[in-house]
């Protein structure tokens, strides 16, 4: 069973079919990292290499990544992995000294910006990018308040943990942070949450500074529909001296598949972008990228220095990711590929009434998972479902406020045939629920 | 002019000598990457190249690097770059999924711990290593007052540049946390400074969580002797509820000679020790290793997963690194180098009364410069130096409340002929001030 906060699809030790080895792993885990480590999976996969979409246990065993969104343009792409090698082995320093590799990618990547958002700052994780962006938002605004989502996950800095309820009830919210239900196709609803979260705000003499949101709602349970729903909320967030921030540490570098970026599905301009997981394609590299009046009363007080964050390596093999992007054409693979995968899971739910609603944007997937007799979204299900494809070698996960969401979000380079393969694994596992 | 918070060594555009290439560089930073950015030096050095304690500017020109603490095994190093290449071309995976080389790394480096302090937890920045500890401190303690040295810097997460007076008057400092002057030599006074702020804390109501320091109180001013003076506050923090976090991104991993970490030359057991910096010589990985009964707590209520901390290149290129200082033994050159720059920068002070007290341990070296006429702290001479010096193509910076101490950590691979090369140069340029 899950609930809000608890994490689906966590690994619970003392369950599962674990090799002598892997429980040896196990132990050795838990001896040396400590209690605050997850694994997924009831018995978790053990990994040992990974190439495109594809993944590798110790067995040799080949698993289907259709989750891994880090690894965005393929696990151990070439052209990747030979820029970190080629500039590692030249210079790997930072931004306190000249450098042309940080600017040469700092331009590439901006192009694919609206003019207006025409700086880019670099930090090393979504969560210090989510970080700078609250304390840019705040001398910006002069004000404290921030809106979130029910389930929002934005970072793990203490700051942006407060403004993550999807870590559960042992992680505090902050004390000026609202939520609001996620969107649910009802732009509406939304833009009432927003106003009243404003209202609250104000009413407890908390000046709002922003709103945040990931522009997929990737952990609210996916929500891509109808386009331009954030476009009041956002309006609401300005009228009362506030910014938008666009979380696209998930949705960004073209996987929604009609754009680079989710925030562009909405027809908006946010004030601040955040960037993170597949821009270096497992090379720890994360940026924000803003409007300059933005940042022009933080830039007159303080500087923002960040050792590993634009060094020349990291700018390097974040420039062979976009090139990879852009050469490889995978925003419009994204969008191709998406809509067979969209299609053929809503072609499912026709025969299973285990499967309810499909909500994506390229590949970016979620899928309800169902209790049959009642209709009601069934986390049990959702997790069993999961670990029936994990045995069937076929690696996605689960998520939303009641974790009954599918959630699906391959490598870009995912083509026909793993789709063909992927609703063939969940058609067994489906099959094997109902016998 | 320095002052307290201003950026020592910062470089102020329209000054210097840039060449026209440099000068386009320098608008086309501020242009993509806005007001918050600084560049060392009067006139920033444009670097394109690095080969152990060497970097190498666009024209070709060699420095002597005797500040950067990163590539603290030398710059690109062979062994770290290959294990770097080796690893990528395999797997970045994350600590979500079982792999064998983040345990053995895990293992490796709690080896050079006292075996209290058994649990190792990844981040990808000093930074994020302070945080997370700050946010363990909480839930351990109950308590949320924080107590750091009057000129620290522990990061730029919004709760750590809050706990980081260095960042200046234009970063405030949060509401619960208190500073203390440095310690001068009188581990007595520093004690006090201890006790005072805790008294302050409790006055107002708020309960003590934790003491953090910088081990080598690096900017401070690097504050090294006598060992020991450490004990006493952090038996007062202890035993008003408190927990004590050594920050030893600086000074840990065999900078400091006579030990592999800051805190063993104090004879202190911590409760939490951060790292950062040198762990990957340049590759973004950073940590914090702990005693299991300080994480208790925050395990059981919280989960913390860093999507790329502890990810297997981050692992592998931290095995490569710690090898290298196993290997090649460079704690012991830290030690007997160290000590030969340190009575070469005392022996300087006997010929030019513009050079102060030298404090010391291993390679992290902190010179004071002070006025010839009134012996008071120089600033604008220090800074003139570290012009001077970057001219003859050596480098270094200023540190200090005051801005005053040449602040000296080359990497430490650093060799008796670099040491000379350093102080002829050094010699130079007070000859030059002198002039």
């Amino acid at each position: 069973m899950t609930f809000p906060g608890t994490m689906p699809n966590a690994f619970i030790p003392g369950q599962g079919k674990l090799s002598p080895e892997e429980e040896v792993l196990v132990a050795r885990r838990q001896r040396l990292l400590g209690p605050a480590y997850r694994l997924f999976y009831e018995t978790p996969v053990h990994l040992v290499r990974g190439e495109g979409v594809w993944l590798y246990d110790a067995a040799g065993n080949a698993y289907l990544d259709t989750y891994n969104n880090v690894a965005s343009v393929g696990h151990c792409h070439p052209h990747v992995i030979a820029a970190t090698a080629r500039q590692s082995a030249l210079l790997a320093s930072h931004t306190r000294y000249l450098h042309d590799t940080v600017l040469d990618y700092a331009e590439k990547l901006l192009g694919h910006f609206p003019p207006e958002l025409s700086h880019v700052m670099f930090t090393c994780t979504g969560s210090e990018a989510n970080d700078l962006a609250f304390r840019i938002a705040r001398a910006r605004t002069g004000g404290t308040g921030i809106i979130v989502t029910e389930n929002a996950y934005h970072g793990v800095t203490h700051t942006i943990a407060g403004l993550s309820p999807s870590l559960g009830a042992g992680v505090p919210l902050g004390e000026h942070v609202r939520t609001v239900p996620a969107p649910s196709g009802d732009a509406g609803a939304f833009t009432a949450g927003v106003e009243a979260a404003i209202a609250d705000l104000l009413r407890h003499g908390i000046r709002p500074a922003a709103l945040i949101v990931d522009t997929i709602f990737s952990s609210d349970g996916v929500y891509a529909e109808p386009k331009g729903f954030l476009q009041p909320a956002v309006a609401a967030i300005r009228a009362a001296g506030g910014i938008f921030i666009a979380d696209e540490v998930q949705p960004g570098f073209g996987r929604t598949g009609e754009a680079m970026w989710g925030f562009e599905r909405h027809g908006l301009l946010p004030d601040m972008v955040s960037l993170g997981k597949p821009m270096g394609n497992g090379y720890p590299v994360a940026a924000l990228v803003l409007r300059p009046e933005v940042i022009a009363e933080f830039g007159a007080k303080a500087r923002y220095f960040n050792t590993f964050g634009g060094n020349a390596v990291a700018a390097a093999t974040a420039m062979a990711v976009l090139e990879v992007v852009e050469g490889e054409a995978l925003q419009a693979n994204a969008l191709k590929v998406g809509a067979a995968f969209r299609d053929g899971l809503r072609a499912l739910s026709k025969d299973h009434a285990a499967v309810g609603e499909t909500r994506a944007a390229g590949l970016f997937l979620g899928t309800d998972i169902l209790s049959p007799e009642t209709g009601a979204p069934d986390a049990a299900r959702a997790a069993r479902l999961v670990n029936r494809l994990r045995e069937a070698r076929v690696l996605i996960s689960a998520t939303g406020p009641k974790g009954h969401v599918l959630k699906i979000r391959p490598p870009l380079v995912f083509a026909q045939e793993h789709v063909d393969l992927f609703l063939d694994r969940l058609r067994t596992a489906l099959h094997g629920e109902e016998a």
